[in-house]
């Protein structure tokens, strides 16, 4: 019998719904903001600092931080990143700290925050993250970004793995961990081609950018897991 | 292309992100209550008013309606039926009218009024309800009840298995009908057994139903499709 137990919220929308005290939040948008995140400690950014609004990254961008925002799946004006995980591996970005902001990913995690502990989750670090869960005691809960506050495929989909990697050794909480657990056995064969069809990704095609969908549909390449400290991501020492 | 769309509300909880006016809303509660008005209606109960709360129904009791009342799965005191199909079925209940509250379906119900037609959807009619849709020219929304506002297994496999039939004849909106139809695919073989797996599955078993389940797993028994007229649902004249 698990005594610890695994659940996922759909989308922020429904964060009301769950009690995060004393729980694991994994914050989860695989396109593209929790993947750059990874992408980036894994690439040398020093520390990145996830904010709500355009106006407090540009604040930041101007007592020194590299400031990276995405709306509407595009680059802001004036930022000196937009929401690419190849903008975080650039030479430019080593040993920064980087400012972002986001449509859903950071206002996910920002609405988080009453968890114990606050970790950053994608396809690229997901065996790490099953690894590190595995030997916690708490219990897990996965927040999905979403869209707007609307449920989203690739997001749920990625909670599916990671249930799917943790259910012997943690129990599913309600039915949102078995759905998704069911989706991703069924899309497991071909992540990528499930994700191409999924709205996001229809609407970041319209941006060119089917090579970070690509990128983001990849399994365990890092072995970072940022975690929040404060008001910042770092990579967790293990 | 198809120029109508089908959506999927996953729980009335995010209800607000969706327009339903000038659309068909489909209001699924597989355990039990858009199951038991199926039953019903086929069995020759003469019209259903669902209500919110266990005050309307009495008041309604004491003019002539048969009283059906569920409160966390179980038969409210006081009340001549609970949420059982079966209890749908019985002699006492034909030709009569019937008022019913339970715990999500009429709640999800009551918050879709919106629509430009509501109907009620369950396994039971869903080779009829299939049809229907096809020839309609609106847009339609299947609103999933859940559990008090929380996201379920056995609604969404519903949605996804209305989904699947009808995604020759209607665009996916966004990723819920893509998500459900997944969920939809890997558990087809199986519906009885995965809805067992449910947690709502599981909190019926302790009160003894599980043949409630088994019969609500059944798919296209039944060709009525209730439909809402005025306060009531009456069988859609075809």
């Amino acid at each position: 019998m698990n005594t610890k137990t695994i659940d996922v919220c759909l989308t922020p929308d429904l964060l009301h719904q769950y009690d995060l005290d004393g729980k694991i939040a994994v914050i989860v948008d695989i396109l593209r903001a929790t993947s750059c995140m990874v992408s980036g400690l894994a690439n040398g950014v020093k520390e990145i600092v996830p904010v709500s609004t355009l106006e407090e990254c540009l604040a930041l961008q101007k007592i020194g931080y590299l400031a990276a925002a995405e709306r509407e799946g595009a680059k802001a004006n004036g930022f000196d990143m937009g929401n690419s995980p190849f903008e975080y591996m650039e030479e430019k970005v080593k040993g920064q700290k980087v400012a972002v902001t986001t449509t859903n990913g950071t206002l996910a995690l920002n609405k988080s925050l009453a968890a114990e502990q606050i970790l950053v989750g994608a396809f690229l670090n997901i065996a790490a993250l099953t690894e590190y869960l595995k030997t916690q005691t708490e219990d897990v809960i996965i927040v999905c970004a979403g869209w707007k506050g609307k449920f989203n495929l690739e997001d749920t989909l990625f909670a599916g793995a990671l249930c799917y990697r943790l259910r012997d050794q943690f129990e599913f909480a309600c039915d949102a961990p078995l759905a998704a657990e069911a989706m991703y056995l069924q899309a497991q064969n071909d992540i990528f081609g499930y994700m191409k069809n999924s709205s996001h990704a229809k609407r970041l095609a319209k941006l060119n950018v089917i090579k970070d969908i690509e990128f983001c549909s990849q399994e365990s390449i890092y072995d970072v897991i940022p975690v929040l400290v404060g008001e910042s991501l770092f990579p967790l020492e293990k």
